[in-house]
């Protein structure tokens, strides 16, 4: 009875089910060598037996910790794992799961399957996930839904994805100024429910603005016969559901929240957004971010198969071809340069990669600033001097050093002159693009995680081929 | 009255701020004007009233706020900010600050303020960020500190960096499992106090053996005359002191968690961690790793002084420096066969640039992985297969197109079936090096996010030229 300590055996778990699914396609290939007339009673009632088998393994697992397990199977023994899951838990996990595995199960899941666990869904769950589902799918759960569920799904449905509107839970627990704490109590035993991760209640008037926030800790410290004006917090935080789900995440963070209403522009109560969500919201972020700045779409994982990879990697390797083909015509032009003294084409890539990981360098910098919102047109400004300053100093630095080194190898002072002015100028321009690019990006509405990285390789690259080669064929 | 947005105004006040200390440094200036006697007087009334300012409009405002306002300031206007803040409000501050310029800030503050700030925080916030704060200080503000605090602080100290027995508090609630629920709540009014983020009470018995938890959601919900038992949740997730903050940090994400007890390995409650430390330490370690990917240390910000940025990413570019001169030596050794052949030059670098794109990829997907701790010795296996695989398709893709467009553009086949042999080749290896640097760094207890791109890198440089000056060599 000593207490559980969290995900220390879901590897197990996963083993576990792993040798089950062994032991299953055995038991399944025995059962398909009965002779012919049995043949389709037999699989058939091992299949069933199998199924039951995992379902015994996963059954009372936290959903997060399902959809973790079965994240960890292959494609093949994951699909299986899934459908044998009871639509009721195989809902609770679909919310689980990262997008990516979510779309493939959902891809792969029988139409039929698919309308029973989407219906065992929540209606704001359901709202969160619906882009995922195929719209013949949404079609039927919406005729099997009561007329309140339906309403409120076609509610969220109309905000835009990636909103307040679609994270946010309609069920709100609410309470008025003038009852008093014992009142409130007393209701709550009668009702005997509150929406998860409660934190608080929302104070409301009449007519439904909401007026503040009780925590469940103020309530329980306060004695019965206060009233909820007296210990309320007024003028609560409040989101509105047009806000998007990135406002919301910061303000989560900021503030350290578990939930937070919503309300409409009238300053009416419509909902709740708790953080669970949130976190959620953090996650997949992130993930698409990293991801997205090695040129890879969130639409894959370590077990996608090998046509999706391979589709989901060539548009950035086009890109990378034809901005190298480019590039690389700035060493085209001096040919004859380099067939004069072949050396040069050993030296300059040294005066590209500099100056692509100073770039970078930089480029990261902005993306932190930009991720805590530290820009301001004065720190933009004080930025880009200050990286400018920091370039020519790294580059005076790191220049001479190329420069000495290479100039002693081929004993030629000239060389060594020419190597370290084009890493001087290639570091500052690496240092200007790389604050303006993931700037610019930002201020277009575009997200710099994709392209930044791209378009500073192309600049620090060709500017590194043709300052060098230029400097060379000016003065050796 | 309408409900507070969050966030809303920070760059506002900001700006209040910005030029408020704009005016203060024009009237410090007049002060100095004053003639020789008055002048000492003038200035220390002056800077009293600027600080004053500075308080009025920081009063009351939630410390994460209070950070980031001054986050969003230049190193000197910071620290003015700063000085002026009262010493309650700076303790508040100290915290949420993001560690460098945590560090920056106490570097700047003289001993005596640092000692009456830090005496202002709580023991386990002291704890957190004891090892920011320089060891004089410290040991004047342990002298200050009571009995039981001394004790606290000195046990918090014992556990290491970034472990749970650092982001533990100690202040916890607990009941016992015979308490009616009416007697819970009739001594939760009587005591008034609970501590920050209390989502549950912790159920001990006479040993301070944890037994469950009780969330105040099932506290409020339940009738007066229910015991604790009745309604506790058994057997509760629960951390050990000696745990990572990264453990604990995943049990929160996965479990969506407020509060988690912490036990000894006798499965006493000895602390509890809460949701805002977690979140505050996910966000920093994501930064970092962000930063340490680009060869940043976490140590700067877009504010960082000129010299401390120059400092910081000088290590990383003698690591290119190197990397870059090695890999350019497998091009030296081709210099004849370049004489030969100059466009060999021009092509070279985009096999080169190519593989490492490539690479890249593998890696964030091999990161995306760890991070999930996705890994199992089967699922390495399968991502090592399939990356080979991807790699040799795309490498087949465009190697040809990257061949065809050479081999027609310097109209000599042979260049083409070269050039498209080393993309097949180089993508190849760089799958390779992309699954099985990051997984033996991370095997060998090293942070993968330092390192693995600079060694891909190298591999697909130096492998990039020596392929295809290679081949060229042998069949050009």
């Amino acid at each position: 009875m000593s207490p559980q300590r969290p995900t220390a055996d879901l590897h197990a778990t996963a083993a576990e089910i792993a040798a089950l699914l062994e032991h299953h396609r055995a038991l399944e290939a025995l059962a398909r060598g009965q002779d012919r007339t049995q043949r389709g009673v037999a699989v058939q009632l091992q299949q069933r037996q199998n199924a039951a088998d995992v379902q015994r393994v996963l059954r009372g697992m936290h959903p997060a910790d399902v959809a973790f397990v079965l994240e960890s199977f292959e494609q093949d023994d994951r699909l299986q794992v899934w459908n044998a899951l009871e639509p009721s838990q195989a809902a609770e996990a679909l919310i689980e799961f990262e997008p990516t595995v979510r779309a493939r199960l959902v891809r792969e899941t029988g139409r039929h399957r698919l309308v029973r666990i989407a219906s065992a869904l929540d209606p704001d769950d359901l709202a969160w996930v619906s882009d995922d589902l195929p719209e013949d799918v949404m079609a039927e759960v919406r005729e099997s839904l009561g007329e309140i569920d339906r309403t409120l799904l076609q509610q969220a449905d109309a905000y835009p994805p990636q909103s307040v509107g679609r994270l946010m839970s309609l069920d709100v627990a609410t309470v008025r100024e003038s009852q008093s704490i014992g009142d409130v109590l007393q209701d709550l035993h009668t009702r005997a429910y509150l929406p998860e991760h409660s934190d608080r209640l929302f104070v409301v008037d009449t007519r439904n603005l909401l007026r503040g926030s009780l925590s469940l800790q103020s309530l329980v410290l306060a004695g019965p016969q206060r009233t909820v004006a007296e210990i309320m917090e007024g003028n609560p935080l409040a989101l509105r559901p047009e806000d998007t789900a990135a406002h919301a995440a910061r303000a989560f963070e900021r503030y350290d929240l578990v939930s937070m209403p919503v309300v409409n522009d009238r300053g009416k109560l419509i909902g709740r957004v708790t953080v669970d969500a949130v976190v959620d919201f953090i996650r997949v972020t992130a993930d698409k971010d990293a991801l997205a700045m090695a040129g890879l779409s969130g639409a894959e994982d370590i077990f996608s198969s090998v046509w999706d990879s391979a589709r989901n990697r060539s548009p950035w390797l086009l890109v990378n071809l034809i901005t190298a083909f480019v590039a690389t015509r700035f060493i085209g032009v001096f040919e004859t340069t380099i067939q004069g003294f072949v050396s040069l084409a050993t030296l300059m890539p040294i005066v590209a990669s500099i100056g692509g990981n100073t770039g970078n360098q930089t480029v990261a910098l902005v993306f932190r600033g930009l991720a805590f919102e530290q820009f301001t047109p004065d720190s933009r400004r004080h930025l880009l001097r200050k990286e400018l300053i920091v370039s020519l100093l790294n580059g005076i630095l790191w220049g001479s050093l190329a420069g000495i080194t290479a100039g002693l190898f081929y004993r030629r002072a000239a060389l060594g002159i020419v190597m370290m002015a084009a890493i001087i100028l290639n570091l500052t321009i690496a240092a200007a693009v790389g604050v303006l690019v993931p700037l610019t990006l930002h201020r277009m509405g575009r997200d710099p995680a994709q392209g930044s990285s791209v378009l500073l390789t192309f600049a620090t690259d060709s500017m590194g081929f043709f300052l060098f080669l230029c400097l060379a064929w000016l003065y050796l």
